[in-house]
């Protein structure tokens, strides 16, 4: 079966609190979308690479590979208003009966052994959806208060989210962007799937704030 | 009003997968408890410290604080066998009509501004809980499968979990240690009390892992 890997790096930067897009922020000396692409073409020679980005990013990003001479292929498509319509045009390019991993383009952390693991899955189950069990207790807005919830029973969401790609195509196809999906799993549920879970990692963390890149920067060198 | 800091650090280290317990893991140069308890003396001059550990760890922690000449005066309190009997272990040395934050000694990054606000709206409202929301989507299982939830709906909680000295010392009297309480927080609220959360902070976290002790010393790094 064809394997893709759908990358998304849609965002504009402004919760780092610079200009710089999140995605092509630093991180052992290159941006880290570099970083992300890397990990897919470790996981498997067979994986087809798509990089969904911001129309008026893309011509930054073609240079940047240039300077940083990174000669990984990769399919570049370019985005739309919201992550639900950039990987509704990456899909476009996603053949039937294969399998597609949809993945954060600001999760550069990601394991080869999740991204095998989650294509293995999919091919099995449908769907494999990266997640973690929660570290500290939570609490659940109920009316004006919290209230106390069992920890054991949720389960943070991660990329990839990978599946067979004739269903998640169709189910992107029929979904309208207005309902406000958090993420592919949710789009597959909304048409009465039920998803896959499969075992996250701390380390592969969604690069939205300064600090994130620090831990990031100190995960990669404590790897390297 | 008094108030204290009740830290507790009960932890064995099997999680971390040696034999230091995570406590005295290092951390920035001298053991992390330090650093904890650190930060509640510069929080305010008048903020008394109670720091719990197993009784088997009190000798090796007064030998640290001489290695390290370490001179923040704290009172030691030997814990019980789950956090809950060494939190009311802890309770039993502070007076009623006073404050206590109830803290993590795994969690030394903790900033002065939350110890303030956490003793300024406990005051206040009766308690204060640090809490953070969610950086990613959430699921919660439902019999065999999982369903996406709306991640603003919930919070995770950190310490400290700030309270009005008579009320948790009656609730942790009154309350058996057999009930599964994950944090101070479903104690207090055990007794029909609405605990009122204040924003934590995602630096403010947990070493339970080898990850989290790469994590904390980069942001340490970072802060100084």
């Amino acid at each position: 079966m064809k394997r893709y890997a759908l990358i998304v790096a849609g965002g504009s930067g402004t919760r780092m609190g610079g200009s710089t897009p999140k995605q092509f922020l630093v991180l052992g000396q290159r941006p880290l979308l570099m970083h992300t692409i890397s990990q897919f073409a470790s996981a498997g020679n067979s994986i087809e690479i798509i990089v969904v980005l911001p129309q008026n990013q893309i011509e930054i990003w073609t240079s940047l590979c240039s300077y940083h001479q990174f000669v990984i292929e990769h399919k570049l498509v370019a985005g739309g208003k919201t992550r639900f319509e950039s990987v509704r045009n990456g899909l476009e390019w996603v053949e039937a009966d294969s399998l597609v991993a949809i993945h954060d383009g600001v999760r550069p952390l990601i394991s080869t052994t999740i991204i095998e693991e989650s294509f293995r899955i999919a091919k099995e189950k449908g769907s494999a959806i990266a997640a973690v069990s929660l570290k500290d207790s939570i609490r659940e807005m109920v009316g004006d208060s919290t209230v106390s919830k069992n920890r054991n029973n949720y389960f943070l969401v991660q990329t990839p989210q990978t599946f067979q790609s004739t269903m998640i195509k169709k189910y992107y196809g029929l979904a309208k962007s207005k309902e406000s999906f958090t993420d592919d799993a949710s789009v597959y549920e909304f048409f009465g799937e039920n998803v896959t879970l499969i075992q996250g990692d701390y380390k592969n963390l969604k690069i939205t704030t300064p600090e994130d890149l620090i831990i990031a920067q100190a995960l990669l060198n404590n790897n390297t």
